[in-house]
């Protein structure tokens, strides 16, 4: 049975640029390797979600992984608190929260309360809070940024956030999204916890010192996302392989895990334009015989691309193209590469226009494309496919395919 | 923002024709600046209902503005009593009728009285009667044509014409097409005032007057084609944009109405070959800061394609391309053009063929399609789509699509 190198280079997709005379990023970037994939492989355009419809990266990644967002997708919260290694359980209600400032108003004055860079001190005074039958559950993330869990009898994802998501206004009172008991419920417990806690680290002896050295203090958790933890079958149960994700930023390693994937640390793997995108190959390379299937991300094209920065994005891309170059040497491996969503860098935000996708492997029906990018692939064997048709493809081109009749 | 300037061609498909060396009147015609178009844009084939489907231009212009005609549709008449002006009420049922003339023993004579060219009297005449609690609406329509609202509790739309639509037959009773009480309701009430009409009719000084002067007395309503009015978000709720409908004839109008555009009258536009289209462009450039969207709409290639008439096809071809050479110029601005369906010549009526769809702009992805045809642009990049997949696709292109996850 084949091996499945599977490559999700995020936001990689973009629209024609006029400094690069017309050309996209990844049309103008040098590309032998990638291009090679392309030449001996099946290549499409694709719509990760639908056509017409702009893909998150949480949602993208369910459907390019096989699993129906619109069946298992709640909202952000499980992904990035299954990212920071918290465990849930079928029906928690999970959050991202960032430490923010407000001030004795409830004004806003710092969405990141001056890029504090340890939260855990605030986490671990309120982990296991208990209110009305609810318990909090808190672990620091990266830099500023907490993992929030709700997990209780008749709680639901459907309610608004209290971070404002900008400045100098007030924080939010959480409401109910729909008309039902459990989300009036859960709105009013997490206001309370909000309520609770500022009264508590506006006080604390950390932020008073901070005060007096000029710093801002974290008084305040500013809570999003909310997503209830799905019952959602692993790789393994769904597919029966053995799977590992190889990513950097902390999403990602969120959505492998709570797909039952093994997600190790890899060493400089940062999820920024610096990250060490060799060792991702490498850690491919060591545990190639642990494993069936490599979810391998590269998530920087995606942040060029909200900066608008075409020229960054070139680069990023030509350092997967070097990165990649040992795959082409692998046998009995299909080699996917293709992206979550696009990213123009004139948006600089993420758009629905479709992305490529190649397959490359020796018993695949290979086609005319030379060139992995978005005009070319789009000429493809494949033709215009959805992120769902991907898995059922390299499943069936595995050979693992079930068969429909008889 | 982008604007849009979107140009809806009626029934511009087509099929092989042998006496043009088998090309389409559309492949045929001389249209550099349609080309242009395709040139700088993406193209496609689409299937404006779905693949085999053969689209009425209602239903096809309601797909194709985005809004799926299987909840929206019920039937022509809505948009042809808006398309005269008609003030509807959620609920109403609308018909469209001609004035028609029919024997004692009820047999149609002709469908057009005629072809009587106001029928002002008869609709005025009627108006504003009320039957068993309900209340008929009307109002004259072009030509031999009145608009027929019914308004009250309890009414139904599924119910058959009373127009047999061929002559030397009798007017049909109107049936309820499903168990419903409201369906029997209707049919019942609809009856009535076909009987009551046609005894005040038939008599009517005006009528007598036309007999003596051998003239054929409009003595009857022939009343088709019952659409329940529907409650349909408008253009500006669903797309957050202000919308302009620009068309001659009145069911273009009739949608442009029903979705909350505004619907200016254009100097000679007349929806048909001789039509000013000159004057629709000129239009838009007129209204261009004052709308982000425009819908303008040619009516002729369809009247033409069902004459048979691949000639004038052609040529009518030809005169929108010089139209529309003045678009080439637009700043910001995304040019979309298509067709609501093919009317093949050969047919001389609407076929499923796929329609040619490009859509141009600075930031639009462009590929090798350089022609604005059937063939052409079925090679186009953006591959095979439906109607209603072309609105998210516009929305997304001008960066305002809805993020679907985070």
């Amino acid at each position: 049975m084949d091996k499945v190198i599977f490559i999700v280079c995020d936001g990689l997709g973009d629209r024609p640029i006029a400094e690069l005379n017309r050309k996209t990023p990844l049309e103008a970037a040098y590309t032998p390797n990638l291009d090679k994939l392309a030449k001996g492989g099946i290549s499409g355009a694709m719509n990760t979600i639908d056509i017409g419809i702009k893909p998150g990266s949480d949602t993208a990644h369910l459907s390019l992984l096989g699993y129906d967002p619109n069946t298992y997708y709640t909202g952000r919260g499980p992904f990035e608190t299954s990212g920071i290694g918290m465990e849930m359980k079928v029906g928690d209600v999970c959050f991202r929260a960032n430490m923010g400032t407000i001030d004795r108003d409830l004004i806003v004055i710092d969405r990141r309360a001056g890029r504090i860079d340890d939260t855990s001190e605030f986490a671990n005074l309120f982990n296991n809070t208990a209110i009305d039958g609810v318990t909090f559950l808190l672990k620091k993330g990266t830099g500023h940024r907490v993992g929030l869990i709700m997990r209780g009898k008749g709680l639901s994802a459907n309610i608004s956030d209290a971070d404002p998501h900008k400045l100098g206004v007030k924080l939010l009172e959480v409401k109910p999204c729909d008309d039902t008991k459990e989300a009036k419920f859960t709105a009013k417990i997490l206001n309370k916890f909000i309520r609770i806690s500022f009264l508590k680290l506006k006080d604390l002896p950390s932020n008073k010192k901070r005060e007096k050295e000029n710093k801002l203090p974290a008084n305040c958790f500013l809570i999003r996302g909310a997503g209830m933890f799905p019952k959602i079958p692993s790789f393994k149960e769904k597919y029966g392989l053995r799977a590992v994700g190889i990513a950097g930023a902390g999403l990602y390693k969120g959505i492998a895990k709570i797909l039952g994937m093994d997600t190790p640390n890899i060493k400089g793997a940062t999820g920024k334009p610096d990250s060490n995108l060799n060792a991702k190959i490498e850690k491919v390379i060591e545990l190639f015989d642990q494993y069936d299937f490599f979810f391998v991300h590269f998530k920087a094209a995606d942040t060029l691309g909200e900066d608008g920065d075409y020229q960054g994005k070139i680069k990023y891309i030509e350092k997967i193209d070097r990165a990649i170059k040992p795959l082409l040497d692998f046998k009995d491996t299909l080699v996917v590469v293709t992206a979550d969503h696009s990213t123009p860098c004139y948006l600089k935000s993420h758009s629905a226009d479709d992305v490529p996708v190649t397959i490359y492997g020796k018993h695949v029906r290979d086609d005319d494309v030379d060139r992995f990018n978005e005009r070319e692939c789009a000429k493809g064997r494949l033709g215009h496919i959805k992120g769902l048709n991907l898995m059922p493809i390299i499943i069936d081109l595995m050979g693992l395919a079930e068969l429909f009749g008889a």
